[in-house]
């Protein structure tokens, strides 16, 4: 293992781990190599990590970007096991998390701006290089060791559980309702799909007091939407007579689908000025008639994670409302049946793994 | 004439216009019938028009909106001969302009907030109903007789035929980059299309305090956009390693092209975060990939003129500055060469016709 760049050694970290080594998407446990905890770092046992959406894609090679074996996860939460001699934020025995990013290169604009999530050099908690040339590896494993800078700390009435699903899921919806003005009392919101990012988005947009309409394709989670979830309204995109009646109401559109669609009748349910945000990576392109944007004055915006500070006030403010996700909790050999039933959208909605219980070695 | 709504009936008005009777496009002179001077309207003796391409594409049918006779014309300048008896803000003799809109509802969510440019009812300056029912003729004629709520004061120092085509040109470029945050000194704005919205966008961008790089197919406009207009640099957009140096550089970019182009080379010029505006309006949906936007959280904007209270506003910023449009100034009697000229991109950079001086009935 390459030494760390941020001070001096200390003794090797063997972790366990559940690994994806070929396209088959199928994991499998494997000891892996932590790095020691270098001065500025934090040494985290892992009690749970959330399956986002994206761990899928990765570990089948969808992005043509897996580097074998991929331990995939990027909503850790567990406890500070421990820290480096510079570290004074956390200490042993805290309750933390770890997001979509390890490492950012925080000298550059984005990172100056404190938007490190768009560092042109990041590195992703797994599946990525770190600066030290190694790859990173993600939270299906029992500890992880993390930059200071990279830790969330969980608030005291924040569930690991329910709350590591935010650190991805909760954040990519959270950072661009913010930046748009998406966030503010009285406005009415659209939320496109209702999966892990949807039903999250659902619940901080009635955290910040906006009206919601959820719309999707599936009839049948009318009633989770809004007795569950508490949206205000449900309009299935395939029925013209119910889009027709929410056209030219809506603010803004959280549209977290990842299929290529036509995305002309969903503008049109934006007011003058009204803004969609995209969270979704569809493989085709997108159509889009330049007068459905120019007519109205509207805009469509990409949005991708959110940084380490704003990831900190989503779940300062999640917990102060008593957000959580809505979780299935299974147990790490549970993790390739899961892998199928997230595929066929199975879940309601976000599979976290009890990494604390049931994880163990080969 | 239907009566107007406005007030007592006063004598009947004829005017002489230049009207296109069919999808030739041709303009020849004819004599209207402006409304009365209501209440709350003021009357104008036309002496500048200018000639936007929206014109031309009105007379051609190309948006298949014609109602012939066509008389176009939505960058007027004149003094004001009549007032209604609640007009306060104006008086005979004043300099004044209109732009596009002739009238708005007053009373939508959009009017309410001062932003009447996207009323769903809003009446144009031409080829549009008002809410009498008449049809509304634009500026290439001797007179106009428009509510007072839609009239614009030209500042002392803001010659009338230089400042006709910022009613439109110029509000529409303007409009963005208020509401984008892309008037800020020092930051990096790039240009698509250097015609009549292109020219303004770099006086007003430089105004602001802005880098501006216009990004042209034209290789032959370099000199001029950077010695005339004041461009800090130009790049061929056909030239993959100029296109290169400026990657990731701007914070935005006004789009005024008309063409469907592809997208993802100019949103690859934009920092993390940066704005693309659309301004035109090309026939063809454009293709998007979700990612060029989602990656580095971008947003492609549209936009559409601007409100009587920003248009008043750029009017006064631009007398501040000195900025007006450049324009070749034309009689009556050439507007059809004009024209011809405009559908090949042979001006530089606003046909503006001399009604004062040249308009004479047939």
């Amino acid at each position: 293992m390459a030494p760390t760049t941020e001070g001096e050694q200390k003794h090797p970290r063997r972790a366990v781990a559940l690994a994806a080594h070929d396209a088959s998407g199928r994991v499998s446990p494997i000891c892996i190599s932590r790095r020691d905890t270098g001065d500025d770092d934090v040494a985290i046992k892992i009690l749970y990590c959330g399956i986002c959406h994206s761990d899928l894609h990765t570990i089948k090679n969808e992005w043509r970007t897996a580097i074998y074996p991929v331990v995939p996860g990027h909503e850790i939460a567990g406890v500070v096991t421990e820290v480096g001699k510079n570290v004074k934020k956390f200490n042993v025995g805290d309750r933390v998390g770890v997001g979509c990013m390890a490492n950012t290169c925080r000298s550059c604009e984005s990172c100056e701006e404190g938007l490190e999530n768009y560092c042109s050099k990041i590195t992703f908690t797994y599946n990525s290089h770190d600066k030290d040339g190694t790859v990173t590896y993600g939270g299906y494993s029992d500890m992880v060791v993390v930059n200071q800078h990279f830790v969330i700390r969980f608030p005291e009435n924040m569930p690991l559980d329910k709350g590591a699903p935010l650190l991805c899921a909760g954040i990519t919806v959270y950072t661009p309702m913010k930046y748009h003005g998406l966030n503010e009392p009285g406005k009415h919101i659209g939320v496109i799909g209702l999966g892990g990012l949807g039903h999250v988005a659902v619940k901080f947009a009635k955290a910040f007091g906006m009206r919601v309409t959820v719309i999707s394709t599936a009839t049948e989670k009318r009633e989770e939407a809004m007795e569950k979830l508490g949206a205000d309204a449900f309009v299935v995109s395939s029925d013209a007579s119910q889009m027709k009646a929410v056209k030219g109401t809506m603010h803004g559109i959280i549209n977290t689908a990842s299929a290529s669609m036509s995305m002309y009748p969903y503008l049109a349910l934006l007011k003058p000025q009204g803004k969609m945000i995209l969270l979704g990576l569809p493989e085709k392109p997108l159509q889009i008639s330049a007068f459905s944007l120019v007519a109205g004055g509207k805009t469509m915006a990409g949005s991708c994670m959110g940084s380490i500070r704003d990831t900190q006030e989503m779940m300062d403010f999640a917990a102060e409302h008593g957000l959580t996700a809505d979780i299935e909790l299974i147990g790490a050999d549970d993790v390739n049946d899961a892998m199928e039933r997230l595929a066929k959208g199975e879940v309601r909605y976000r599979f976290v793994i009890d990494v604390g219980n049931t994880l163990k070695a080969a």
